[in-house]
């Protein structure tokens, strides 16, 4: 499977998922997998969220506390959900606030390594 | 109950909880009950990790996704939840990485309610 496959693989897994994208530590998109976007520019606001995994690593850094592995945030209208994929890249999904957050947490578990191995 | 013994609350109740803070979106701490810091400057990472909510806060108010509920960072070496408890205020609390992330989400959800009613 490419990149798409997996983010594709994601979405249709998780109840609520409507997005899934590889994202570079600079906040560049390199693949994404949209169906809907919940009457939000879904896409920029998965790019600002991005600054914060950056963030969250340079204070994670600073004081010793090891890699970021994961970084959720849950607003009123959307749930995103971020998983490291190497030094350089994070996956993030984004669900309806209802969304199945822990098949979520699993699923990029489990594809984060996946998409680790074809960069 | 005070801020304090709420605060102790969530500690004693999740396992592998270390601490738990009411904290101010300016990153000023309000209470702190702490009982272990992992070898790691555990309140400096808290403080530095605040200004993330607020980053997110920012990021959510502009693209009209809501307001931001709960923040969750996982490190190699640190499990940080964050909810809010009004506009002004935030709690977080910090876990060993393999401690208990649902009963932390859940204990931050039923006692945020009992922190806004005493601020």
């Amino acid at each position: 499977m490419g990149f798409r496959e997996h983010l594709q693989d994601v979405v249709r897994s998780v109840d609520g998922a409507v997005a899934c994208s590889l994202m570079g530590m600079d906040g560049i998109e390199v693949d994404t997998h949209l169906t809907d976007e919940l009457g939000l520019d879904l896409r920029a606001l998965l790019i600002e969220f991005s600054t914060l995994f950056r963030s969250a690593k340079d204070a994670a850094g600073v004081h010793e506390a090891g890699a970021v592995t994961e970084l959720t945030i849950q607003t009123e209208r959307v749930l995103t959900v971020a998983r490291l994929v190497s030094s350089e890249y994070f996956m993030v999904a984004a669900l309806r606030p209802d969304g199945n957050f822990g098949k979520a947490r699993y699923m990029l578990r489990i594809t984060a390594p996946k998409l680790a191995a074809e960069l």
